[in-house]
């Protein structure tokens, strides 16, 4: 959290991951971010991981330091107010996220003609409208072909971590950021549209592999843990962990041969197939001779050996950790790290929760805030926002167009 | 490409993935991006995918649109340049990226010495200063050990998509822009810094699973390509090839019972095991008799068929494809689709490259641009941004200190 944006107010109608956290994003930089949802909560209300009683550790991770709203977006009453929320008057304001279908009125016509000057920041599945989500993004774009040791049956290998979404999340904060200099400057809004696949048509591209298709007429092979075009690798130590051992650079190469004593080997290795191992697509040619020397000497050193052996050697290396390795053994993943602060989450209780993965030098890091329940700030929005009387709110409530975080 | 950031001037010292993505976003937001480069390339000049010739499809992939700079970077009279070039006069100035140790006269104090409102964005491995990549952050993420159908022996699965590095490209890319509307709002620089296990660590975070563990005291199981807490799945088709089948909304999961003719077969399922499987979590319990029904089903019919089922059903799925097929038989590769345009990159030749994934509707999108020769925009930058003569030009050449796109 810092400040940076405190003088902006977005309205999120989102769910799942890409929208949620680019709306996140701006909170976390001080921005007034004001999620609606239908009442009762959106599709991903429930969203696993969830506690033993059912909250969404999920939602109340993508949802942080906004403020919730929930109205009834089935009615057109509900719409209506959803409408004035977002094209609400003030400098900062008639900003809005999407990653839904646009609800009848909260369209970009819909949105403008309240308040022309309205940015739409909105991220549909592919470009012609029709569906995609991560994971059918991810199996078309030739990833899970070559993730993991894929045996002679090619079965993919999707990727665990919604890469898609989050990168998606992150454009349409930057997107949101151009769009409003933009208007600052220019006084003039806009839609900003983002596919899901063209985000990651961009990665695959940016990456170079659709010019290898089409200069080179192949693709990167399927090799594991392996580093494509240098030596990086997988190894098991004596006590049961495994450790990935990297050398992408020169020197990361001359320390590792340093640091295991195997630097004469090396050289030898390279002689007897002739390649420089001083270059990456020598290592990369020379990789399975590298790593039949590496393999005996991780296996035969417990992780703190090798930490010990590696420790100011230049090495680049790292142990593989789960979960629970990272919670409850990694100082990083705890508030002993600046990111994270203890938070206590309405219906979950206290954990750790990230704020920014930013330091601004002009801005100092504020507390993470946890999320809100839902419709916890339906009251104070509906009186902040569009100057509702308590009677009238209370109108909203009987007639079931609003409720706060009783469901009601 | 748009031109919504041609005002800004971005001077870039770089490697790999992170800081040249963030760079690439802004020279394709119409940013004048000066990426400066040692003699001969920085250590990622040479990366795979590489063409016959070894020219690096990644490197043109990731510095699309900017301008090179190749000076003498480990002479004082070559970081003297570049400093100059960083902190030249100009409103949109004085921003400057990098994912590399600082040069002397190049950290935040030598910047703001030169010029005070310098905004300096920094992405570091570790908030503490030492060494972290992708490779080695991901390890330590807790994925690798929930990706992929791990098997008993629990071997890792590292992604291959370089994630953590594509989320702090766009971090910086929002950071840059939440620091320069600081600045033209109050005169004031500042230095941003981000770590890339920070940026693993507040995703790990966002989506729920510190919270897991911390609160729950479990961690999220390695189900293979299955959906956690929702139906997902991979099957094998009738020739050959793989699709993904997704339920996550309950409009998804009635399509898909109508599309297949499977609706009363899974209905009975949910009395059989009393799951309702209307539910995310009752679906996730039920998965495997629910994938029970549906590999016969698809494993009797083609891809073709397949789609032609579920068209217009709502059923949420894609066929998994490679590179090759990405590139050669999906339209969304390629220039039918405005995210992409033929390029000629200079020393490869003409492919399909990726602008940006956004569509603005207030400054439509203009053509990728290719990447730049090392070194091509020495001489200009030199002679447009610091005022240099062409026999001022000509001494720094002959002394070692520039270098054009011959490399001297």
């Amino acid at each position: 959290m810092n400040r940076l944006l405190q003088d902006l107010r977005i309205v999120e109608f989102s769910a799942f991951v890409a929208a949620p956290l680019g709306g996140m994003t701006m909170a976390q930089f001080g921005a007034e971010v004001i999620r609606i949802d239908p009442i009762g909560g959106a599709i991903d209300y429930n969203r696993w991981p969830i506690t033993a009683t059912g909250a969404s550790l999920y939602w109340a991770g993508l949802n942080k330091a906004k403020r919730s709203v929930a109205l009834a977006l089935d009615k057109p009453e509900g719409r209506a107010l959803a409408r004035r929320i977002a094209t609400a008057p003030g400098p900062g304001g008639g900003i809005v996220v999407t990653n839904l279908p646009p609800l009848r009125g909260l369209d970009y016509a819909g949105l403008t003609a309240e308040r022309p000057d309205v940015i739409l920041l909105r991220l549909v599945g592919n470009r012609d409208g029709s569906a995609a989500v991560d994971y059918t993004v991810n199996a078309a774009s030739g990833f899970p072909l070559v993730t993991g040791n894929t045996g002679p049956d090619g079965r993919p290998v999707n990727h665990v971590l919604p890469a898609w979404d989050i990168a998606a999340g992150l454009y349409l904060a930057t997107a949101l950021l151009a769009a409003e200099r933009h208007r600052s400057r220019t006084g003039e809004g806009q839609e900003v549209v983002a596919a899901l696949s063209d985000v990651m048509l961009a990665a695959v591209g940016h990456l170079g592999y659709v010019g290898d298709v089409h200069v080179n007429g192949r693709a990167r092979p399927a090799i594991g843990n392996d580093l494509y075009g240098s030596f990086g690798r997988d190894f098991a130590t004596a006590d049961g962990r495994r450790v990935i051992i990297i050398a992408l650079t020169p020197r990361q190469w001359r320390g590792l041969g340093r640091a295991t004593g195997l630097a004469d080997k090396f050289a030898a290795i390279g002689e007897i197939i002739g390649v420089d191992l001083e270059t990456e697509s020598g290592r990369y040619e020379a990789r399975d001779m590298i790593a039949a020397l590496l393999a005996p000497w991780c296996r035969t050193r417990s992780l703190a050996e090798i930490e010990a052996a590696f420790a100011g050697s230049g090495v680049l290396w790292g142990p593989f950790q789960d979960f629970v390795g990272l919670v409850r053994d990694d100082p990083r993943c705890s508030p002993a790290n600046p990111l994270f602060a203890m938070v206590e989450q309405p219906g979950i209780g206290a954990y750790p929760m990230p704020g920014l993965p930013l330091d601004f030098g002009a801005s100092p890091r504020q507390p993470t805030r946890a999320a809100p329940l839902l419709g916890e700030h339906t009251d104070q929005v509906l009186r902040d926002v569009l100057g509702l009387s308590g009677g009238e709110i209370r109108g909203l409530h009987d007639a079931g167009i609003a409720a706060g975080p009783d469901g009601r």
